[in-house]
């Protein structure tokens, strides 16, 4: 070795704290004498195959400060997923910029990128170290608690719902809250954490861990709408029936919108909007409005939790310290040590790449529309401090006289 | 006079700041030494026909003050707009209870029940103070500089767009954000306030006071695209045709999903997504998104402007002071008075009632696209204090080696 040169890039969707591992990495490369520059390819892979890069090492640190606390990819981002020759023209770049380290700060995909340029540098006798760094408002990677970006997604959808449901009661309805994640419910199942008096909402809770059935839906539904005069409920996007088939589909076919073929779901209200259009139809209820949070879950600006802040910076810079003491390349995690602190490995590539985590049992109810005490336990430090509360009028009815 | 009772309601949508009023009301009447009981109706003016009225005397400061902090309506709102007919209801329960103040927190409609019950009162003779309290996200009372809820409202719009912006620019394409108004352009302006670098979004604002075309949309859309390799894009969900139409209900036709002859297009995620389709199909772009901002953006809990939050107080303690000096019925209002600084007026109802203010020219761009700098300096005060902020990484190219 001898270049010191390091290598950071961001990939897939970003999040409110994408930015604290960057900077995590940028500033905590310069304090090793042997790191020369640090160059941050632009929109993921992508900018590495085009030789996009900035040189972070000529920025300030108060700029650096400021670009941390700020959401989204500063550096920019891709959904492109490197095949192996995608990777080999990765490595091309790295080997002629020569690039010693290489940090990627993304999810499954990114990590799996990782791992095969890390194989193709040691194929090639290059001394590359290659580290992924963790990543996702979805919360589905292995051998990770949690993982930096969910944290903060997840207070916006907590907060979103503790508003829902205030509204809901002051304009008794239905309410539908559609919620992102395809495959992990994790997502979804924070919106439980706005609930603060016994029958607030969300009363219901649909997770992609479970088979979604139209009738138990109605039939649930109109039950909390008889019990509380109300309904609020959390959908995640990725609900689908027990061959796999995504709900939002079905349903388009049932009410015959898909006529043109190319009616897309994902994405769009359409779920939201069909639900909606369900409860009104077979429960005849009135007043049902539907939201599909959408991009603001992840990019609102903001609302962030400062243990996500923390610990996105943490994993940044441990990525380093792996780096440069470890002997070996992998992938950073977070392991929960005390309630509530946690610590960082660096599990080995194969562990994580292309692997999907789902809600684990004990976090949903028995019931399969609710989670449970062991789920809010663990997600409430997560949320950070300074979440907002909500308080009710208490009761002091004044005798009628009219209607007495 | 003599029963000192005096009677507070909401009505209307919830905003963020609607409970400041309620509490406003509350704890200023109590220092009046001829007021002895403060009631609350339950869900607007439908609790008062139904006599379902809380005793706020009961409560405590304490819990007046963490209410006062709690978004939507703590007594419970309603959408009932009462006629004649139903005034008389009302007026009937305020006699028996021998209400001598009302006090009604909301919008248009709800300035207009107050004076009807104020003119039936002195038709009656019987000695009734009616004052009605304004409310509103959308900005469209006349006589009024703003309205309580409007800058909270607008704060989080301003700061989904900064975000949905930041969010854009990581993975390029075009963003449509659809914010409420149906008839007022306010709201979805503040959309401009999210904005910070010259290239920043949104570059695109669609306002219901200028009519819509979507070949000229699409004509902006495909020249700001080609300008920055993206596209963030601001509608509100009150944009028609020349003819008044709703172009949500206009493409709607044009894409035949209107079989059924009842596609609900207010309330869902029908529009975003149609403009997207649009711009899909026509412009050839891949990666179009659309989001419908719905419930969240009066709703969201933790999302609040403190000069919202103080003003929302104030009208409600000035319209105590108004009743009990004032010696006449009307609503209040908001003066600005400096840059920053309000004052309060009581207008006559009939001045207010029933009348909608939308978006003066001064503050539309003449492109009919963009808000003006009298817009921004009339709005950013109202946002409050502590807007987050975004930063990027400065440029600092290095020199490529492989496509030198």
């Amino acid at each position: 070795m001898g270049s010191g040169k390091i290598l950071v890039a961001q990939g897939g969707g970003p999040t409110a704290v994408i930015n604290q591992s960057l900077v995590g990495v940028a500033l905590e490369a310069r304090r090793f004498r042997e790191v020369t520059r640090v160059y941050g390819a632009q929109f993921g892979v992508r900018g590495i195959v085009n030789e996009d890069f900035l040189d972070l090492t000529q920025e300030t640190s108060n700029n650096l400060e400021l670009v941390a606390a700020t959401p989204a990819s500063a550096l920019g981002s891709t959904r492109d997923k490197p095949d192996l020759k995608y990777c080999e023209e990765i490595f091309k770049v790295l080997r002629a910029h020569e690039i010693e380290h290489f940090f990627y700060i993304g999810g499954n995909d990114s990590s799996d990128t990782v791992r095969i340029v890390s194989e193709q540098a040691r194929a090639a006798g290059y001394p590359l170290r290659a580290i992924h760094i963790p990543k996702t408002i979805d919360n589905d990677l292995v051998g990770n608690d949690h993982t930096p970006g969910f944290p903060s997604a997840a207070r916006f959808v907590a907060q979103a719902f503790a508003g829902a449901n205030l509204d809901n009661a002051s304009l008794p309805g239905v309410y539908v809250g559609v919620v992102m994640g395809r495959h992990a419910g994790f997502l979804t199942a924070a919106s439980a954490l706005g609930k603060k008096f016994p029958d607030d909402g969300p009363h219901l809770i649909y997770l992609p861990e479970r088979v979604f059935s139209l009738d138990s839906f109605l039939a649930d539904v109109k039950a909390m709408y008889e019990q509380h005069g109300r309904c609020v409920i959390a959908v995640s996007e990725g609900i689908h029936d027990a061959s796999g088939e995504p709900i939002a589909t079905l349903l388009a076919k049932e009410v015959e919108r898909d006529a043109h073929g190319n009616v897309q779901l994902s994405g769009t209200g359409a779920l939201a909007d069909l639900l909606c259009d369900e409860i009104r139809a077979k429960l005849g209820i009135k007043r049902v409005r539907g939201d599909t949070f959408g991009y603001l879950q992840r990019s609102f600006i903001g609302c962030v939790s400062d243990v996500d802040q923390r610990e996105a910076r943490e994993v940044g810079e441990k990525a380093v310290q792996f780096a440069m003491w470890g002997g070996r390349d992998g992938s950073v995690a977070i392991r929960r040590t005390g309630f509530y602190s946690v610590d960082y490995d660096l599990l080995p590539l194969a562990a994580v790449a292309g692997k999907t985590r789902t809600m684990e049992d004990e976090f949903i109810a028995a019931s399969g529309t609710d989670i449970t005490d062991a789920f809010r336990l663990y997600l409430r430090p997560l949320l950070g401090s300074g979440m907002p509360d909500a308080f009710r009028l208490r009761p002091a009815p004044v005798p009628k006289i009219l209607k007495r």
